[in-house]
């Protein structure tokens, strides 16, 4: 484990296994199957990154009471509910080295129980009675969707442009992490220039969450990020990697890049060419450099609070996700 | 038509087209696909029961102001999201008449499209900044998935209990239909009285209405009701007509029942055998009464309402659904 994120745990400690209760208890009352099947997309190996950044978001905005950790699971069951049919849409196999849910309990199951925490995360959000949080909330379900159909419509195009990506991205996964990080300066009832810090925070922070993401999909290997390399060309989605190597290509070997996508089930050799080019073409170093230039901007967002523990902390996760190997 | 209908047609023609006017509009600015799929849902000859009993029920406690068919739609939404889902947890072939949109769009479109209908229902209840509105939308969404999970669990169970048939209903059906009529009297700002009035004609409306469908499937035809007969015996799905003959039947007529029921692609003639045995033993007949129970104890409990048209309008979609014949 790298330093930074032993660091990051060990501040996060106490925080973590209040949400990790708040997760289960919330649970357990419901049909055996709701539980597994929610569990087995909960409870293997997520960071807990979404409702962390809530309840970091509420202290460093003076908040500390435990309802942050009940308001925060929110976060954790919108996110378990995409994936849940995210994977389905994506037809995934593994994910953080385990089958899908669909993969066992069947399409059917995974679609209901996705819908059950969505619903579930809706009652908590209700719960917070403050019209503001539910209306994020709310937002944010709809910000989600679209941005997988948006992604879905565009599967295996190669026209993709950066800036549809962009949007894709920041729908998709930025809106719920800028989301948590602002519901959590809305609960501690900061004022509007801390809120807005919080949420520019978090969308930058999300931004480059999913560019690391798209990344480590060329960077690294099975064993590591516990799932199949290459997946997302595979799933014929493409990335800033490749959608900024293929414009930046010559002809020649823009078209050998599109075989070898267009190919889905490409080799091992098929893919570690493709990976040649998107570093001959600088996609994976303009990836990298875009998505540190996003947690500068994190970083900075939250430079007009004092030199707290809390900011610490908040810097050193922008910091992590961008240096994280999975 | 039955003149029942065309008389209930009648007195809602004006807030029918607005709520049509609502839904249109509400989903226009989307991404084509959303639309288009969303749309196939929402304008295949639904009858817009839910909106309707929501602005009833806000007119018969006193409101008549527009914004009730905005918040309306809410329900449609909610009900278009879960068929959408259902449909491909069904593997359903036809609804209404017409292929089913995973059939046409894929069901990765369907679940995508299901969650964003789900989520636009949910903004446009943070936009009555109503909590007590917004929890019961929340709570509807919660019932509705675990009726359906609870339905698939049960798929193929000769020994599902009368009183699990009625959870069951109760949950993936009446919830939505007694949400509507209860936010209709919440919106209106009815008191107590009337909205636990309100609340009960939706209730036992909502569970008349699914087991007049449930019997739909053994005593009507495709051509009528719009979608495949006998289907959800061929999904496994044991409904009350069943559930009430096969704990009445003889041991041989129950094996012989079963083993109707277990051999899926049953023939034309296995399934007029077991119409024949439904009959036999009364599971037809005692459906149809209960529905006829509920459908009296809808009426009974707006009976502290004034008999104004509105009261009659409530009572004429009572007796309605109960002598559909789709």
């Amino acid at each position: 484990m790298s330093d930074l994120k032993q660091k990051i745990l060990t501040m996060v400690k106490d925080d973590l296994a209040e949400i990790e209760t708040a997760l289960t208890q919330n649970l357990n009352p419901y049909l055996d199957l709701v539980s597994q099947t929610a569990k087995h997309i909960l409870f293997s190996g997520g960071k807990r990154l979404r409702p962390l950044l809530m309840v970091i978001s509420a202290k460093i905005c003076g908040y500390h009471e435990p309802a942050a950790k009940t308001f925060s699971i929110i976060f954790e069951y919108l996110h378990a509910a995409t994936l849940l049919h995210d994977d389905l849409v994506d037809e995934a196999t593994l994910r953080r080295g385990k089958p899908v849910a669909h993969s066992i309990w069947g399409n059917s199951t995974a679609v209901l129980v996705g819908d059950f925490l969505l619903a579930r995360s809706l009652i908590i959000a209700a719960e917070t009675e403050n019209p503001k949080v539910i209306k994020i909330i709310a937002k944010i379900t709809e910000n989600m969707s679209q941005g997988e159909i948006h992604q879905l419509l565009n599967k295996g195009d190669f026209n993709l442009s950066e800036s549809e990506y962009m949007e894709i991205i920041r729908r998709k996964t930025a809106v719920l992490i800028q989301g948590a990080c602002r519901v959590g300066a809305i609960i501690a009832k900061a004022d509007e220039e801390r809120e807005i810090a919080l949420s520019r925070y978090g969308l930058n922070l999300g931004i480059a969450f999913q560019m690391v993401d798209d990344l480590l999909d060329y960077t690294s290997d099975t064993s590591v990020i516990g799932k199949t390399i290459g997946a997302d060309l595979r799933e014929g989605k493409l990335t800033l990697p490749v959608i900024y190597s293929l414009k930046a290509a010559s002809t020649k070997d823009r078209t050998q890049m599109e075989n070898i996508i267009k190919s889905k089930n490409f080799s091992v050799h098929g893919f570690e060419k493709l990976i040649g080019l998107l570093k001959k073409y600088k996609g994976i170093a303009y990836t990298q450099q875009f998505a540190e230039a996003h947690i500068r901007q994190a970083k900075e967002a939250i430079s007009l609070f004092g030199p707290t523990e809390h900011r610490q902390l908040l810097e050193n996760i922008a910091d992590y996700a961008i240096t994280r190997k999975l």
